[in-house]
């Protein structure tokens, strides 16, 4: 077991016992609200690589030596964010789905409807707007409790405040992108950076790294890290979601493409083609009733105009970059080599 | 002008001020974060009492003099948190209309559907939830950067945020409310302790005093002000709904009793009410085609049933209950008085 994956299951234990006192607390209120807490527990338990509160812990590693339980305690607030961030999103994408299991307001669906509620669709969706906004409430409640300086926990909790705020900018950016038919690269890559990059990768780095007294210029260290990093991970998440195979990727080839995501992938492709591959992967992009064919003849095009060569290669160029700036720093030990196992496993993700 | 008023002068320029620095960095992100965030403001800035940050205020100068311009800053976290959860709650009751003009997801589905997007209202929705997202996750920080201890301040945000916690519980209750046939006068009373008594009341009380160094002692005292002071408030705000006049309301009067809200004075009826009464009242409550007959009706039975009296009664056994908390404690004079005048509104406001 790598030293990480104790780590991990370290941090779902945090979580479990957190939501519990939760759960407790909520049956005080009342049985809806225990219920809806329930739901909350057996939402974010589902199963997770839990890389946020990871990046926090070995942020943390990486300036400090000692204190892994009080930083795990502290971590999970990321992992909460993320549920309630999912929860909305669910909303807002009218998905069916999460982590292989009903979304958080298909699963009140179903209990609306058994109770012989009428629209519990819309009842539903209250529901799960209300139980996304208590755990973003409650969010940053494991770093304000934890066992750190005050000093130290306020700077943490503005930070991570702010990249709540910062996130739903980018889920803004990211809805409107949908509705962009002249999207440039440039567009996507903000997206990526505030989705990915920013709210993934350097805010729970430089939450760790807070809570252990990093200065700034340490944290601007693992910045020049995070984002590269980050922006890479998304980049290669966009190919795997057009050329890797469900059994490894987790959902249909064809999904990004019948959703019509638009990823420096499609983007560069439609900035490269001519016109006639313009308007043929226009009809494939956000088309539900596309074949095999068209996914065929996407992959084609992204392929001739460039684009699959180009993903590829910034991809492999933010990794390595990433990874010379770990390799580089003078981080302790233990930090140090998380960040370059998840840059390396970055650089070797495609080959 | 009385020395509230200047004070709320002044907590709407701290508003002001705010946002416009979150417009400014917003603007830094992208156009559509920057109009997110002007809407923001404009729907912040709209007319309102502004009674919790005045609360976060006198709750304060309940144990400290001077530092009235610190607190003020404070103050409106409070208030930020109002808006965002103004703005969820439009999205759950599909309400059009906040403070006088259209609410926030109304705003938004008549910007989209002159950008000519299919399907304005969904995206006006999501845009909606993000608004509300995003004001939730900055609203603790004007208490966070404000100028008192971080002892003290990780204190009043752990308030805060749980505040928003239980005010979602609240609102659960209160949607689940509307599908209970059966409503219990216990059940109207716990949320109206949730969404009004705690989150109006006592929460911002508590914040203020705490930011004062107030003793638990002293902020139990608040408590036994809050609770019975909130709770006369709404009781009375369900008589206004129902026999108050629609220009006194700043609604219709037949408002509260075509959504058929569960108040005391409806619930209260329904339990005294003979077979025949309570046949006629719920053919009144919840119907969107009610005359005037039928208001005047259901008023009758309210009165028959001894449910006005009820009402009103209860309402000034619990101003009054204030009311001699706030004159027998030995807080700052400024501060006893506002909270004195409050509880006197309070008794006098039906008569």
């Amino acid at each position: 077991m790598q030293p990480s994956e104790a780590v991990k299951k370290k941090i779902d234990k945090a979580i479990l016992e957190f939501l519990d006192r939760r759960i407790e607390q909520a049956a005080k209120v009342s049985p809806a609200s225990e219920l809806l807490m329930k739901n909350i527990k057996e939402f974010s338990l589902r199963r997770g690589k839990r890389i946020r509160p990871l990046f926090v812990v070995y942020g943390f590693k990486c300036f400090a030596g000692g204190g892994e339980d009080k930083i795990i305690k502290a971590s999970i607030a990321t992992e909460l964010l993320h549920d309630y961030l999912l929860i909305h999103d669910d909303i807002m994408d009218d998905s069916d789905l999460r982590r292989g299991l009903p979304t958080f307001h298909k699963v009140y669906e179903k209990i609306y409807a058994e109770q012989s509620v009428s629209d519990p669709a819309t009842y539903a969706e209250n529901s799960a707007i209300l139980a996304g906004d208590i755990l973003s409430a409650i969010s940053p409640e494991p770093i304000l409790n934890s066992d750190f300086p005050e000093g130290l926990k306020i700077r943490a909790v503005k930070k991570f405040n702010e990249t709540n705020c910062q996130t739903g900018f980018g889920q803004e950016l990211d809805v409107l992108l949908e509705l962009n038919e002249n999207a440039k690269a440039e567009d996507v890559d903000l997206v990526h950076t505030l989705k990915t990059a920013k709210y993934t990768v350097e805010s729970p780095l430089h939450i760790g790294a807070i809570l252990a007294g990093a200065t700034k210029e340490q944290l601007k260290i693992l910045s020049d890290y995070a984002i590269p990093a980050g922006r890479a991970f998304q980049i290669q998440d966009d190919l795997l979601g057009v050329f890797g195979s469900e059994e490894k990727v987790g959902k249909p080839v064809d999904s990004d493409l019948k959703e019509g995501k638009k990823t420096l992938l499609t983007v560069h492709a439609l900035e490269k083609a001519s016109p006639e591959q313009k308007k043929r992967l226009h009809e494939i992009l956000g088309n539900q009733g596309i074949s095999m064919k068209d996914v065929e003849d996407a992959r084609k095009i992204i392929e001739e105009t460039g684009s699959l060569e180009h993903s590829k290669k910034l991809a492999k160029q933010l990794a390595n970059q990433a990874l010379e700036i770990a390799k580089a720093s003078d981080f302790n030990q233990e930090g140090k080599d998380f960040l370059i196992s998840i840059a390396d496993k970055l650089v070797n993700r495609e080959d």
